[in-house]
Formats: structure tokens, sequence, C-alpha cells
């Protein structure tokens, strides 16, 4: 022990994320590593800015990767954007916006929550009622795609409402980019963060998030020091800014970036229209070979991500065994459902680079059979 | 533009790092992604947790690897130990005792500084009189290798005083894990963060941190929540903790921690011991070959660490054009001086894998035939 090099099985990755990883990918990431103040590297990650800008849809100058996961990129969108004493909505509608809210209360906001049913979407009557409620609020944060229950809420529409009521609009977008429809400047989001390892099938590791001109503005002109020094964006945009005038401030994960370069240039070539298509569609493949096995899906159609799916576990089937079974006899990930869901249902992913034919192919074969199995 | 994948130039690098990378490494990071929760990918935690006790030499159960960049390892400490009001001294000689100055403010803590020149040591007599000044002192943080001057200082002695006067410590060993000895429970070390990309020869991106049983206690004792979600250690704690009981934070960044084991590996394998050897016996080659060419170390023997060289840059020498020719027509890099040195020093890095005599040798005549031909 304490030897051995570590040599990972082969899995496929049909989980919440990390997602499977295209051997292009895993390539670019194992280039040598060069210095991050580097004339190269600078011009890469100009580069990585302009692709991101192509993925959210949006011309905000400061768009980049934050150098950590995309928790770390929800930190950073609150904890720049709030300032202590500021009233911030959150909508909960399962662990991700539960997140958020713990975010708020540590950087000292009065939180308010609007909450909704877990596998139910944000209800727009609420939020519209807490507002009215609470004309001074300054911020309204919700999940676009919540990953602990595969539900999408209405974002165009909730920012809409908080446009309305004068509210900067925080999205989280970590299972969304890249899977479905998101547009970050026609939808009027103001700060959005992402993840590397979902649908841009990218290693785990980096956030990408984007500001707009408001967001900026208002970031400018605290009053307060944001109360993270790594996550402080007026000195991070400084580093990911001006190639010119490029400011030291941490190391950036520089073979992380190459890997992101890559997954983003394989997104920008497939066409991200085209990569929604495909989510679509590979999602259609599983509704019908799961359902023909007689699984249910817990989230109704109209609000049902295709790249994660939560379904119902059989009954008289062990949770743990079946998914032990999958991975030891399949190599096959397919998540836990965590929260109140946990032990009830599991999670499949068919995200970014999973979201394939074959993949969907192994998971209903390996259900069909294991299913078989376990009730004989 | 935005169609080519990014294939970086092979350099050398001899910066402040990140430092040269064993391909051994760079294969480990490339090899298939799995998922965070995978029972494989646990068992590799652990014995990456306890890779870093070896490399740490410490027993402290609490020794693991920060999913983000140094400057997040840094912030993992004053967040998690202290809380606002306490008083906090920070021992300052260089850029990164200043961050630390920053983080307390940031904490809401309340700073007192022992400030030093740059290019010395922290002052012991300094550091003794400032807590007799202040009795009422929480924690003692200082820089063990300040990657800003290179120079060391004296931590056994800084943790007996710190130590004498009841108060934490918190170690800044970014540039001297691997390099240079350190012994984090034998002198008393209370919090410790480092980074892997510089004396470890790994990717950037992870912060390697131990915290001593003190420590925890003082974690689990606080009156205030830790103001990070994504840093808070009571909550890593349970991720990175007991194998059966794993709970869900964050997604790991799991390539980058494949890359870390085989890195930590290499060190185990080679030695503590003799790698701070190496590191020491191609410091001299280099001392001994630049004094030759007529260059001064800025940094007294007796203080200067032999895996980052401080080096004034000869008169007549311009600063930019010289780190240019180098890069371009050796694809050699050398870093700059950062603060108040800008302009008038270099940075020699003899990092981890970088530190051999086929690079000594590289850099020597680069520097060599640079001069000679800028002189002419």
């Amino acid at each position: 022990m304490l030897k051995d090099s570590f040599y990972p099985p082969q899995r496929t990755l049909m989980g919440p994320g990390p997602s499977d990883i295209h051997p292009r990918v895993l390539q670019a990431l194992s280039r040598p590593t060069i210095g991050h103040l580097d004339p190269c590297f600078i011009g890469m990650m100009d580069e990585v800015k302009q692709l991101l800008k192509y993925a959210f849809v949006t011309e905000n100058e400061v768009t980049l990767a934050v150098s950590a996961p995309g928790s770390a990129g929800m930190e950073a969108c609150f904890v720049n954007l709030i300032e202590p004493g500021e009233k911030v909505i959150v909508c909960i509608n399962g662990v991700f916006g539960q997140r958020m809210a713990e975010n708020v209360i540590r950087c000292g906001g009065q939180l308010i929550n609007v909450e909704d049913e877990w596998c139910q979407p944000v209800s727009l009557e609420k939020l519209q009622a807490t507002l009215e409620q609470h004309p001074d609020t300054t911020a309204v944060a919700c999940v676009h795609a919540e990953t602990s229950t595969g539900v999408k809420s209405d974002i165009e529409a909730i920012c809409q409402i908080a446009k309305q009521h004068d509210c900067l609009t925080i999205v989280d977008t970590v299972t969304s980019l890249g899977g479905i429809p998101l547009y970050v400047d026609r939808w009027d989001i103001d700060a959005v963060y992402s993840g590397s390892q979902k649908c841009l099938s990218c290693v785990p590791g980096l956030s990408p998030v984007s500001f707009s001109s408001n967001a900026v503005d208002k970031i400018k002109s605290r009053k307060t020091k944001v109360q993270s020094w790594f996550l402080d964006q007026t000195l991070v945009m400084e580093y990911w800014g001006n190639k010119a005038a490029r400011t030291y401030h941490h190391t950036a994960p520089v073979n992380a970036l190459y890997a992101l370069h890559e997954a983003l240039l394989m997104l920008k070539k497939e066409g991200l229209e085209q990569a929604w298509q495909r989510h679509a569609m590979m999602h259609n493949r599983l509704y019908q070979g799961l359902t023909d096995l007689g699984i249910k899906f817990l989230v109704d159609e109209q609000h049902r991500l295709p790249q994660l799916n939560l379904i119902a576990i059989p009954e008289g089937i062990d949770d743990v065994a079946f998914r032990n079974h999958l991975l030891r006899h399949y190599n096959l990930e397919v998540g836990a459902a965590i929260g109140g869901l946990a032990g009830k249902a599991w999670r499949i992913g068919l995200m970014g680079y999973a979201a394939k034919a074959e993949n969907v192919a192994l998971c209903l074969k390996a259900f069909e059979e294991t299913l078989n199995m376990m009730r004989q």
C-alpha cells in the first residue's frame, strides 16, 4: 500500500456529475504545464473567455472560470454581490437552493425564502407575492436546473419579475449550461455560475461565471470589502482582464483550463442548439426505455430536465445493492438521490459527452437485467 | 481563431511556480474520470491523506487537499480559525505575509502586524515584544518560505514563542513543502497550508492543508458560522473523513487528485530527506554558476531558500527583454520579482522535478549567452 499508482476503473458516468469526458479533453488536460503568466497561456485564457461567452450566450465582459468547483462559483456570486444587511430572496426547491440560502446567511444578508415542493419548479406567483411584501429586496437568486431533483425552473419569467422590482438576479446553471436552452443576456441574468463537470463534460474543479455590467457596477460600488480574498472579483477581474496589464492574483489551474478550452471548442463545433437537441433526444430514448420497464419518472414532463432524470426506485429493490451491482458488473455509475429523496429515487445523468445512444442502451439493458435478477 | 486546440510550448519552468511536472504525473492526470463518491475514488482520497501526512511529517487526522489553489488554502485556515474580533499577529516580510494580513481583516479579526524588511526573515525579538504588548492575541501567522523574496523564516522558533503565549499557529508552506525541512507536529504548527504546484511538482489547483487537534477543537467550538461555506472545515472534514460515512459537500477535482497522488508517491519513493538534499545540492550548483557570472544573490546565505533564488538584475540589463529572450530562445521561464522588488530582481525556482542538473545547466548557459549578447 502507498506504493502503487492509481489506475481508475473505466466507468460510464451517468450520475449527477462528473460526466463522461471525451478522450480529446483528457489529452488536452495532460499537455505540459506552462507558467500562468506565460504569454501563450494568457492568450489561451482569452479564448476560454470568448468560448464561455458563446456557451452562456452573453456579451458580458466579465466572463471567466473561477479556479475552483461550482460551490465556489456560487459563493463568488454571493460574496461579491451581497453586502451585510441587504435583503435577498432565494427560491428553494431542492438542495442547491438551500445552499444558496446558506450563502446569503454567511454573507450577512437578510434572507427571505420562497419555498416550493421538491420535484416542483419555482412558483412565479409566490415569488411575485414575496417581492410585493418585501419591496426593499436587492437580489433574487434561483436555480435553473436543480441537480437534486432534475427540475427546470422558468428563469426567463423569474428574472422578468425580479427586474420589475429592480432586483439583481443570481442564477445557478451548474447542471443546465450546455444541456438546455440558457440565454444569459436575453433573460436578464446579472450573475450566473456553472460547473465544468456536467454538460460541458470537462474535468471537475472549475466554475464558469459571468457578471452583467449591472453586477459589475454593484461590485465596484460596494461599501464593504468582499469577505473572501480568493473570490474577490475586483481582484480576479484584473487577473482575467486586460491582456496587457495582467495582475497576479492566484495561480490559475493551468491544465484544467487546457481541458475546459478543449471541451468548449467541442461544444462550439457541435453548436449550442445541436447540443441542446442531442440532450433532448437522448432523454426521450431513456424515458421510453425506462417507462417500458415500468419505471416511474418523478418530475412532470413540462419541468423535467433531459440531462438529469429522477426516477422512483421500484418497490422491493434495494437502493444501494442495485447501484453497487451496476457499478461492479457494468462499470456504470448512476446517482443516488439526496436530501429528502435519499433511498427513494435515483438520478440518471445524460450530460454532455455522456448523452449518447450507446450510454442509453447500456443503461437500459443493465437496468433490465439487474431488475430481473433482483426480482427472482 | 477559436477553432484550434491549444498546444502549449514545452517550457522549462524555473520561475516561482508552477514548476516542471514529471510525465508520470501528467499521465496520472489524464486517466479516466470516475465519480467523486465512487468507492475506488474514496480509497484513493484516503491514500492522498496518508501521503500528505508523510509530506507534512504529521499525525494530524485532518490532513487533506483543499479543492482550489494555495490562496484558498490560506483562506481556509483563516476563516476557520479566526472569529470576528479576535486578535491575530501576522508576521510580514513579503507579499504572502501581506496577503495573510488581508485575510485577517476580511475575517473581521483584529490585525497586529510584525513587519520586517523584505529579504529578511521574521524577527523573533519583534514577535516576542509584540506578544508581550498584546497578551490577548489568539493566533500568530507567518510564512515559512516567502515566495516573493526567497527568504526562509525560523518556524520552529516562531511557533515556540507563540505557544509560550498560548497562541494558535498558522503557517504558509506553499513554497517550502517538499523543498526544505518542515516538521508540522514537531514544530507545533496548528494550521498549515501549501500548494500543489511548487516543490510537489503537481499541477496547480490544489492546496494541501493540515489542522492539529488544537485547531480542530477551536473550529468545533466556534461561536459564529465560518463565513465561507465552500471552505468550512466542519463540512469538508465530513467529506474527507470517515470512509464509511462520506458526506457530499462539493465535487472534488477528481483528475487533479490523481496527479497529486502520483506526485506524492514519487516524493515518498525518493524520500523526504533525499528530496530536501537534492534541492540544496542543485541550489549550490546554481549559486556557484551564477556567482561566477557576477550575479548577486539578494538574500543572506543563512536565510536563503534553495528552491527560490532572488538575484539582482545586472546593471544595464532590461528585465522584460531578458526574460522574453530566455522564453523565446530557450523555452526557459524564470520569474519576475513582485511588489517593491519588481524590475530590480529575478526569481529562479528550483522546485520539485525542476531541481535537477540539466535544468541548472540550461539556466546557467542561457544566462551566460544572453548576458553576453545584451552587453554587446
